[in-house]
């Protein structure tokens, strides 16, 4: 079936309800081909992608070697069942090779087909592991604020906006939210240090629920939805010896800055320290088949195998063409040296968008770690007030309508995940699109007609 | 990396945590190789597989032509983002076939990568669908005992077994759980007629927690993990009647039940009912891909869609290439006649058994619709009391050592989902099995050697 631009459009607003997208929206991008950091669409009109897709694309769009590995795979076993003794050849290279490549003492494998369901798993891992040592008591979980943890019932409840609980309620109880870091904010820590003023709240939230009521506190390394948040170095240490003194498990959410987005391959390794269990997603395939993998520490994998096994499996466990597409895509970015690119471009993109954005008065921060950037938009820079926005023409929809780069916004920055294989002319084109919208842009939230 | 068998049995033990699989179980079977309805492990061991791997092969395994697909689609457009205005063109023509195959008015669609994720959302859209038109107390979700709704923390909670809650607690509040319709089981009924009983108990239910705090009633058409449980006829007619006089939506999780399984292309038309929500995954791609859609009415839809539309959305959202695998999938189903096909080789398949197992002492119902079939297990027939089941030396597991034919224990019964492709051969090869073994099992649950 070959349908034109038109008639796409109108058969998706007929049929598809797209996450995030009002009934009332008639525009619609309809991406048709893709290779490396660029995309077409069914009107021919090219785009650069500067989020990643959804921050995955770590080895670029269109890769002929990963549709050939899919195809030998899906010809030779497409799938079957990964529960009890089943197995297959492709999941355990992967699992060896994952083990491999995080933490110790993170040796076990659990599969999953993204990050949602990895995050539902890890939250039931980490009460399970303390029910079955008879720990009965310790069901809550610890999250943050601006936390994004997926849309399952359990990582949904641990995500920390509004906008995910509004209208789902009740969600799963027992969960707990902690003050994000967020170092650009100083508000939020009273004139403290913000680690300190951090880890007093954490002890004393603790000590509030009671140590012997918490399962785990999960968090991502660097807080994405939230605005590609970085906390201070001594953050994360300083947790994980809060917790481990209180017998507390650590759960990384991993699912999106592990597989090189950060230029490690975790960023447990970035900020030093080892979580119990590391959710990973997203970059594990590039996005080219559906996938996820929950790293689990031995102390936790042995109380899970305990009696009859850990009992919950997704139907796509183990994927035999996932797993044969993920060793596939962690070979490019060996073969690539994808990690240093990843410190070595993101370096330059900063570089890039500090020149091209850092007079602007819009602009209150720009930071980054790795391949994960944010531009904080201010209406003043002195106030740190967030710029207001306009929902009908925010800065990066004008962004990508005038000049075909895809930037995304969360939380009044835009965010921006390129693939890692990005170029430094594409870069320079990156910021200097930014900066010919951001340049028109009013401390009110208008937006200039060029 | 080539690994011979004991190299890939040791790395599995070492690196992978199996659902269900107890750390101190040592047998692994590695598949390496399907075509059709035949496996081939590591060992070079066959199997036949009764199971459709987790009842989701449809069209068998190893189908080229939908290697080559998912080869072209992966090399021009792999993926990017279906969130907001973003779509593509794999999507649309999915989404459109599917509008076309549902029942009316269930026209629109909404992607997830499998059934959980399907009932997460499924949950959330029912919730979301009520606080979004004012009623803002209808949050509460009848489901019935020995469900299975996938492990998700929503779905989990829908989910009738105490296994998938036991150490997960807190589960999602506000769930109710019903009498299963398992006409064999007349002790359940107390005498009554089971379509009688249970409207009744749906009614005082309904009565008790208050018609304006219930949202949703989640139901598989035919109960898959309770051990394919056939309602009566009236069971779904009536339970839509009374769900429609008190404004509660019905979803259908037809994860197992969709494209053919049944010989219908959904258990709603089977059973001559229109549910507001149908989720489904598994057969949509018959497994090469994960992929799930969930088909939803256009009240629900024009809901949803109001103001900033549905904030919940999966990564892998209207992946394009799960999307293209899915059209050529149900191209399949389509062009091989296998909703016909399901039909008659079903039947063929439900009259071997008959006439291999109908006379043995612990076979206590055979049931099917289509291509799901249960063989229900009990020590008497006249008491109907359970067979008595060995954990180590399971009738599954004996009848894959001893014959290689796959089939799944669920609750007191094997059960039988077979590829729809299946040969009269290998039907008749399956019973034979069925009959090897089970002509010597004991009512104590004891299986005496060949």
């Amino acid at each position: 079936m070959t349908l034109d631009a038109a008639d796409l459009a109108r058969r998706d607003r007929a049929h598809i309800i797209h996450p995030y997208l009002p009934g009332s929206a008639t525009e619609r991008v309809v991406m048709t081909e893709g290779s490396g950091c660029r995309l077409t669409d069914s009107e021919g009109r090219g785009y650069l992608d500067a989020t990643g897709g959804l921050w995955l694309a770590q080895v670029g769009h269109g890769r002929a070697e990963l549709a050939d590995v899919a195809h030998e795979q899906m010809s030779r076993l497409e799938y079957f069942t990964s529960f009890w003794e089943f197995s297959n050849d492709r999941a355990i290279e992967l699992a060896t090779r994952l083990a491999a490549l995080a933490p110790d003492p993170l040796n076990h494998v659990y599969f999953t087909s993204g990050g949602s369901e990895g995050n539902e798993a890890a939250i039931k891992m980490a009460r399970y592991y303390h029910h079955r040592r008879g720990d009965t008591d310790r069901t809550w979980i610890l999250a943050r604020s601006k936390a994004y943890h997926g849309i399952g019932y359990g990582g949904g409840s641990a995500t920390g906006f509004p906008l995910y609980h509004e209208g789902f309620a009740p969600m799963m109880p027992h969960v707990s939210h902690l003050t994000p870091p967020w170092p650009y904010r100083t508000e939020l820590y009273g004139g403290q240090d913000p680690t300190d003023f951090l880890i007093r709240e954490l002890e004393e939230r603790i000590a509030e629920i009671g140590p012997g009521n918490i399962a785990a506190m999960i968090g991502e390394p660097i807080m994405g939805v939230g605005g590609m948040l970085v906390p201070p170095a001594d953050y994360w240490p300083r947790v994980r010896e809060v917790l481990d003194r209180h017998g507390i498990l650590l759960v990384f959410d991993e699912v999106v800055t592990a597989y090189g987005r950060m230029g490690e391959w975790f960023g447990a390794q970035y900020f030093g320290v080892t979580p119990d269990i590391i959710v990973t997603a997203k970059g594990i395939t590039s996005g080219y088949v559906p996938l996820g993998a929950l790293l689990v520490g031995d102390h936790v994998a042995e109380v899970l195998l305990r009696d009859h096994g850990f009992p919950m499996g997704y139907t796509y466990n183990g994927h035999p063409v996932a797993t044969a597409v993920a060793l596939a895509n962690l070979d490019i970015i060996e073969k690539e040296g994808l990690l240093a690119r990843a410190k070595t471009i993101g370096a330059t993109l900063h570089a890039e968008l500090e020149a091209q954005l850092g007079d602007l008065p819009i602009v209150g921060e720009i930071r980054s770690v790795g391949m994960m950037l944010a531009v904080e938009l201010v209406a003043d820079r002195d106030t740190r007030a967030p710029l207001p926005l306009n929902p009908d023409r925010m800065p990066h929809d004008v962004i990508r309508r005038e000049t075909g780069v895809i930037v995304r916004d969360s939380a009044h920055s835009l965010v921006l995940s390129p693939p890692l294989i990005m170029t430094d002319t594409e870069a320079k084109e990156v910021a200097s699109a930014l900066r010919g919208v951001l340049a028109r842009t009013e401390p009110t939230g208008e937006i200039r007609p060029a």
